[in-house]
């Protein structure tokens, strides 16, 4: 792409000026009528060093509300950075619906200079690469707008810039032995440039080259570009919900003839699909005796690994779904018992608040993944996506669809930056939980446990049990298992999970 | 309080075995009831190393509800947070309303460890303990239950555990250099304790010894201290409830001779006050050129300081207050407009959001306080307190009076981490607000700035105006000045604004 840039592109004064005017007050438009519509606007800047990528946020951010903007400047890895996976900077400043987050540098560094300094290796830049187009494929499909932006000079133009900041004690600073050395070997870099470029320009999250050695020209395309994209995805929000409306209006659909079929060959699917959750062998069990020998042994041998694990730097997610009484809270206990405080969190999943509402539901996840060595247990994860919010009608078909290969990519993100990750369905029959919930209602200390949610979710069985079967097949991989635990029996339940989890730790260690 | 401490308490297995089966589920229904009655609650664990700090909490966690509590270990500090002021770690980690925030290790770090290994200088303590007890004594106040727990061992148990944990190749890496010198020099290190819990030992935040080598008796301890002070608040809570109710019950109160007699005494109070508004010349204004010049001049300065803030790492925080349309949104972008946006950023005020609702007013604040080296500019502040929430009745009369001080000691803390701290109060007059509020109605390019709230609080004028002029008597110091600036005239308001800001940051520099 870069090669066919025209950099001697200029503008005069005159002109800038006129078009400015009118493009300063167009930007302040959209951005109120994105924040209406609560449309999440992602601005990507990167480009040459000294290509003006400063100046332009500088600019353009003066047209804005800065009620609804933040900028991020995107440098170094800090320590705490370094020790998550490379994603999770990014994810946790993506912005709130109807906000505009404008990254100077982004995820990009990973295949640009951090490729060119050799920090990212070269056996290392296929995933990445499929890492970043997955995490902008995720956004947009959630209604972001990304704009990237990438600003070219050539290598004499640059030297120039370089030059005249060196020469100004007050500005020398700013220019590092590493701009240097990319200004020096040039070539070299503009050809990794051209690679991301070539590799990363999506109908989804297209590239603009702003020729940027004339800066009222680069100023002047910067405006447009983001006005093009605002405008173009507001015109898209209001007819869909145009759309919506008029679908509405010509009946529910609900009763159509072709949803009548298509619910009918669901219902034959349904029939067709594997049922994994009817293979589990709920009769197994362990004495009390067979139970607290096992237990003592295993948590000991917990004990010790969490030391391991901290030591080597080895991050551990485990997530927890199963049906409501199948015993989660219990076999967590037993699993963190003697575990240090200091080194895992148990992140309990409640419905989203109103900022994670905001977000993509990955967001708050996301925030939530643990530091190198450290353990993150969730009580409830992001699978209530094509679950409850499946059933429940909180997201639509084509997302809770979407979702299955969102969390895959997500799952391998995490272990690609070193995680063990294991998923726990923990599987009870329908009269245990009868059994269990009559329990907690009679027991006065444990009433709190149980909600009417509970027993109206109960009614939903097998719509569930559809989903959860779905949902282990289509998210079992080797780097992130399901494991269904056989629940009827706590003892053998428990048990089951502390195993597990020291088997997966043993081999990552042995690795 | 060390040298009357009895460290040979112990307690037998079958006390100890009955006793905490009580205990466990006594801790599990406080914790529920706090939820409830949104109650926060910090328990801090310090005391010597190797004293079982760790241990304690986590079979503290055990018997709760771990949707309710987080655990904090508090190391070395990263390098982020080695660039904010002291106290920004720990306001940021408060608990909701409702929560609990273990801290394993605390803000008292800086008075022990860091004193110990000098990195806290003598001359530094006395505005460290005031620092720590203003930042307690606003969250008591604020209805946080603050439990601290110093867990004790003698010089001799010290070093058994010290050995033994050495001796084993697993929990080897656990003891350090550090820890084997506070050893050697117990009586020193048990010194600095000593005068740590002296200080810090208050009303609203107590200290609790617990003698920790026998680690049973230490637990039931740690389990009973909790349960208590849990408890008291509760019943604190509930009383206060139920008298709320009562009072209401028996009339409203507000037609008492009393309450008449309080209100003449308050509005003779008025009279009586100076008003700092009044003495505000509102006819400075500067002719178009002599703006233009200025500007130019000011802002190229600007651009100067700031590029030197950020090789200094002084931090800058600017507060903006002042009538609606008083010009608080055209000065800031005369200031910024010319500086680098990576490192500054405009903080917008809205009403707080749900989380922020659920936490101590400044909270959201103290998230937002800038990096060394950065500038952070907040477009209406925690001011707000004393303002809008003490005219609207959104906090009670005792709240916004104890927020003069609470605002005084969080400027105090940072300038004291370096900070250059300016408030500008943006003064018209009503005529001109009446102006400009007709205006923006009448231009469709303004009209989204004008709502129906703004035409409501105008309505207020006199209420705001004794507010303000209090707020400026009370919280105008020397380290971070209120700066009335006379904005009838635009271009006079908005040099008024970078000037002092030039010179602030000018006599920062020169120190």
């Amino acid at each position: 792409m870069l090669e066919k840039v025209d950099l001697t592109k200029r503008m005069e004064k005159d002109e800038y000026k006129e078009k400015m005017e009118m493009l300063e007050v167009r930007i302040g438009q959209l951005q109120r009528q994105c924040k209406e519509l609560k449309i999440p606007v992602i601005l990507v800047f990167e480009g040459f060093g000294a290509s003006g990528k400063g100046l332009q946020i500088g600019h353009l951010i003066q047209s804005m509300d800065p009620r609804g903007f933040q900028v991020y400047p995107i440098k170094n890895e800090t320590e705490e950075e370094r020790m998550h996976p490379f994603l999770w900077r990014f994810w946790t400043k993506t912005p709130e619906r109807g906000r505009i987050a404008i990254f100077d540098g982004s995820w990009y560094r990973r295949v640009l200079i951090d490729r060119f300094e050799k920090r990212t290796k070269n056996k290392d830049l296929p995933a990445a690469f499929h890492s970043i187009c997955a995490f902008e494929e995720q956004l947009a499909a959630d209604g972001n707008v990304i704009i990237k932006l990438f600003l070219d000079i050539d290598k004499k133009e640059q030297k120039r810039r370089f030059d005249k900041l060196a020469k100004n004690k007050e500005t020398a600073w700013r220019v590092t032995q590493g701009d240097l050395e990319r200004n020096a070997r040039y070539a070299e870099y503009a050809a990794m440039m051209e690679d991301m470029l070539f590799k990363t320009d999506t109908e989804y999250a297209p590239w603009t080259i702003i020729e940027a050695t004339d800066r009222r020209f680069a100023t002047v395309k910067v405006y447009t570009t983001v006005i093009k994209a605002m405008a173009d995805q507001i015109e898209k929000v209001q007819r869909q919900k145009l759309e919506e409306h008029a679908a509405k209006e010509a009946g529910t659909g609900e009763n159509t003839e072709a949803s009548e079929v298509a619910r009918e060959a669901d219902q034959n699917m349904r029939k067709m699909q594997v049922s994994i959750l009817s293979k589990a062998d709920l009769s197994l069990k362990y004495t009390r005796e067979e139970y607290r020998e096992r237990l003592k042994k295993l948590q000991k041998k917990m004990e010790k690994l969490h030391g391991e694990l901290y030591r080597r730097r080895i991050p551990v997610v485990l997530g927890f779904e199963g049906w409501d009484a199948g015993g989660k809270g219990g076999a967590i206990k037993r699993l963190t018992e003697k575990m240090d405080p200091r080194g895992y969190v148990v992140n309990p999943t409640a419905s989203p608040n109103d900022i994670e509402k905001a977000h993509h539901y990955l967001w708050r996840f996301w925030r939530a993944m643990p530091k190198d060595g450290h353990v993150a247990i969730f009580d409830r994860t992001w699978y209530g996506r094509v679950m409850v919010e499946r059933i429940e009608g909180f997201c639509t078909k084509g997302e809770w669809q979407r979702a299955y290969k969102e969390i895959n990519d997500m799952e391998k993100d995490l272990y690609d930056a070193g995680a063990v990750v294991v998923k726990f369905w923990m599987h009870i029959d329908k009269d245990e939980q009868k059994r269990r919930f009559t329990e907690r209602q009679e027991n006065p200390e444990k009433r709190w446990k149980i909600t009417d949610e509970d027993w109206r979710n109960r009614e939903k069985w097998d719509l569930y049990e559809d989903a959860v079967n779905e949902m282990l097949l289509r998210t079992s991989t080797d780097y992130a298992p399901w494991v269904v635990v056989e629940g009827n029996d706590k003892y053998y339940a428990r048990i089951k999970v502390l195993e597990t989890v020291v088997n997966a730790i043993e081999d990552r260690i042995k690795k």
